[in-house]
């Protein structure tokens, strides 16, 4: 445990990259959602690997299997049951045979020795839910989300890359659409950005050396209301979302860390009579949540990642018998997971929002 | 909801400033820890505010009571049962009558709006629940858990002021004391910072301006092995607990943001033979964390907190009818919440480091 | 762990008889409910000892104390604010310093034993959180569930006394109310049939014997379509919640054990065309819910107690060091707990009612 | 919501008979149990449809495969390594075209119309979460309760048939065997009653009807402790995994609503020094829980099951338009459940059980 998310939209998920398959069980899912399977495949390919470009390059693996939860109108459309919907999408390359033949040498910077030390016992991938194939469950699940949000809403979620080293983004949080995210492989929408990133990488992976960088993201349409005082904050819950992403190490809403060099006079948001009759805010300094609770502006948050931890370096580190030893540099590796990284910012924030959008159904209801 | 944290060790809190009184039920701590009761309460007085020197100048108010789950043994003794631990502190200028006399004007940046969009109802004093006096609840429960983690585990949890506007301390996690954050009123173990982190609230104070900051808080003697893989990773639930604090907008754990612009080669934490024959790491640049599990090295996050969103300057918002109005400027104010939030994280640390210590114990039984 | 119930409408309870007090956090409760604060009271009142009539004979004991939650309105009105609503009755005669004095031996069918055998600390009172005391917190919870099930949805709910000993009282689910179950002391709404069992009950006082029997509850007004499949149908979760009553050892709903003797051509409850355009049942055997969920017939099931465990006569037990011991005979009990268990089993059908209600908004969203 | 159950031991089922299939994750194994995966299959066996003689006819239907969780050693073993284990059986005969083509009536006693009411979507076969076939995922989910406790704790589950209709076993629940039970097709240990079962189910099927009865399950070697006060209570957590499976009507434990007409001279467990230094029971009508929590002896509870929903009658229901209409016989049906109910009851009490020891591993930890 635990693998379960969420009060009323909540999802679990299993698998490791070493087993038959990944993937997830979503209950709570309402019923009579217009359900469109393809789309919840486009998800889950948006996350996939050896993508060099985007979106054309479909390949067959990663295939979802429904396996309960909707009943299938005609070909491609389905509509939810309000059951638990369970999905699978099978490991191409399982070694069942693999188990005991893994070297016993802990990476650097990998789930290796924690997962050994947590749980004794040597499987064949390491850390093997640490592994990024852990996150088509929750991509999966979240395809169904941000269906439902669409539909019951009219909430949006997008993200994009906004650095990687120390190159940064400007774009439009406002005005950003999910073509120019798509544009290019970086999956950076600024384009002079996206390509001072994609020479980067390229030189990282020349180099064998990774890098890292930040996925901003952000939620339009979000009326206010959502989210709950203390422990359920709407960017609490974002927070735990996105921190349980392989190699993220930062999270922030609005402002974040930047913000804790204004001063108060310069930094507060001040409310401005709204067009709806509800009040606006002038900046969107609080990211769309104050007090933990949205404010009808757009909830922004960026997660921090890691520069990747396979490198085409030799390590020192030390093998079970704490001995300390190298480790071979390795000959391919992903040099840098930001692009990939945009779907799993999208999934973190559609979770919340789907269980959030759920519970205050149950607030508003005298 | 919800206001419930925790899987074992499961806090429930409760209260706002214009009630009766604040604080929380403790479910699930362990029989048979001797609890001592005076150390809980020192834990809730370095939270109070009205504190310009600490320690010293101890009022009488905000006692805490412990309705339930101890048993005395003797004058200060106690000794847990294994039941719910209640506690109360009760509210000091509690006005029952004040319901329905609020302002009707939304203040900038606090959670006045969205409370009245979430809850339609207009309480005494805006977000009541978004109020810091709400953390009474939690550094109380806290102040049990770190008596569990240390007599149980050996786990220490300290923070500290690591930062306020621009200016950042020098402290080394690993040497730091309690005797070092508590020197000053400021919390920063750095004296020089201390010293300009002072005059620059005093400054902002006779401004009538605000600051932000950033606290840091280590756990040391934390075993490897804590902490669950994918939604209740070590990092996510940290990220959530230090989130749920008022005025948090961002969290890091390890090397964080300023990690996004290393590159893989110089990130990675080197695997050095341990002395008691487990790894250690060279550098931690983990944070103690990898793959969401604990590898034995001092847990390390930092939040950042905004600038208090009370100001001592007129400011432009609306009111319930959506009109633009003019909020007078606030007399007295805290100018920065800094100091008194290091007990607030320390708080969020300590309830995840129990849960997750007592979680351990049910998976490692084979 | 776990003193918490429900998952929308969550009740975390604390409290044991030697302590200061007992009470719960309701955590969930929508907000503007109008609580009429005194209602509450009245429905505690129902589940306190000392009471040789009813209703009339009220004690300044067990006051509740609403802690927060709530506004006061003018003398007696209250309204929720969607927040936590904490509750506290202090114990009349606490003993602080009665731990370690209580008495080494295990009363036969009490929780002594057991509680020892889990927690390894003997408080003052053995089973403390065993004790009938504990229903406080969720007696009151429920009078608040009360009053937003018939606020919001016109749900009543009514328990009696069907059983003491072999004595069965005759009562018709449909029309019975509260004026009939009030009326004497025994609150069995079957005349006769009370008469014999307040005969019963003072024989067995007589005799330092004591008598078991059971309570029957009907929800009248539950809409069709609250439950849940699975592990929270609507009839699991009220087993659940009657079970966890003291002295509690069985349930059923609808026909019970008792339709296992039947054929399903006999048990089948057939649909006839409702007045309101939806199905009713011609007889109601499934006891208003089928496959877990509710049909819109009155929701009916029963709960068994045991005899009061404290009776007159010495026993044989053994005391910590395994010895054979006599236990003396008690100078004053309770010889039957039935009528004060009937707004126990209402408390467990109002919370379950509540949270399945609530659930059911956040299901038919779209 | 909600399709998961436990709280350490967390186990979350999916599937309807009418989709591609049925299964479970189960969340919170310890790591490093010995699976014998033979035997989970076994366990899966026993509750298949259409087993006239047990054990033997093995089908290869309902094969489960296990897709996560899990390191293969060699042939048939397998290790856990803590991470989610789910399992997937597929339906054999699922018609993915079905929807939409189902008839329009509700069927008397069953989920038809209650499914209808909560979700407004007509799924192909009615009740779908309702039907028996959800408790394939419950089954192979206490398939490894059952290795976990016996390989943990040495615990043992059994369960048998008690009664049908009004004939009743006399089965010594100390000494009863899995052999016994499995001796015959009734799975009840009593060979006079069994015969009599065997008839009476023969004859109920002749004549187009069907019979209900009652399922008694007992623990043995249930350490003291496990269970948990209040909401937790072992008896209570029992309750609701007995009273969540399909056709339950009833629950109790020890000696449940026949305790009701003893009186407490005569029902009180008497404690007698035990040969291992701890009190034994002499009788015990307790069912091995005391105050929730289990005390040593044999934790004992009976299920009842009312007579089988589908007959071989015609009968009156409505139809979807609130219309009088005849339901055709059906020609062939399972005229009773008990037998295939014997592992169902067996997999509630092993998933309660697996759930409460690990919880107890978090309690007695200083």
């Amino acid at each position: 445990m635990s693998s379960t998310s969420g009060r009323l939209f909540r999802v679990t998920t299993f698998g490791e990259s070493h087993g038959v398959g990944v993937g997830c069980i979503v209950d709570g899912c309402p019923p009579r959602l217009e359900l469109d399977v393809a789309a919840v495949q486009a998800d889950l390919d948006r996350r996939r690997p050896g993508q060099s470009r985007l979106v054309t390059q479909r390949q067959e693996a990663d295939r979802v299997e429904i396996l309960s939860g909707v009943a299938m109108e005609e070909e491609g459309d389905a509509v939810t049951l309000g059951t638990p919907i369970a999905m699978l999408v099978r490991n191409a390359d399982q070694r069942p045979g693999a188990y005991g033949h893994m070297s016993d040498v802990y990476r650097p910077s990998h789930a290796d020795y924690t997962y050994d030390a947590k749980y004794g016992v040597q499987a064949a991938s390491g850390g093997g839910r640490a592994s990024a194939r852990e996150t088509v469950g929750r991509v999966a699940a979240a395809g169904i989300a941000r269906q439902l949000l669409a539909q019951g809403a009219g909430i949006e979620v997008l993200g994009w890359v906004s650095s990687v080293g120390d190159i940064t983004a400007e774009v439009d949080p406002d005005r950003v659409t999910l073509a120019d995210v798509e544009a290019g492989p970086t999956r950076c929408p600024d384009p002079e950005a996206a390509a001072r990133i994609e020479a980067a990488i390229n030189a990282a992976r020349r180099d064998g050396d990774s890098l890292g960088g930040a996925v901003t993201c952000v939620a339009r349409g979000v009326p206010a209301g959502l989210g709950d005082p203390v422990f359920d904050k709407l960017d609490a819950t974002l927070a735990t979302a996105c921190m349980s992403l392989p190699a993220a190490k930062g999270f922030e809403v609005g402002s974040g860390f930047a913000g804790t060099t204004m001063t108060g006079r310069t930094h507060n948001d001040p409310f401005v009579p709204g067009a709806d009759g509800r009040p606006d805010v002038a900046a969107n300094r609080s990211g769309g949540i104050q007090g933990g609770i949205s404010n009808g502006a757009p909830v922004i948050c960026r997660v921090a990642f890691k520069p990747t931890a396979t490198i085409g370096s030799v390590q020192d580190t030390v093998n079970r018998g704490n001995e300390a030893v190298k480790l071979a540099a390795k000959g391919r590796h992903d040099p840098c997971v930001l692009p990939r990284a945009v779907p799993l910012v999208e999934a973190a924030m559609l979770l919340c929002l789907a269980d959030a959008w759920l519970a205050q159904r149950a607030v508003d209801v005298l």
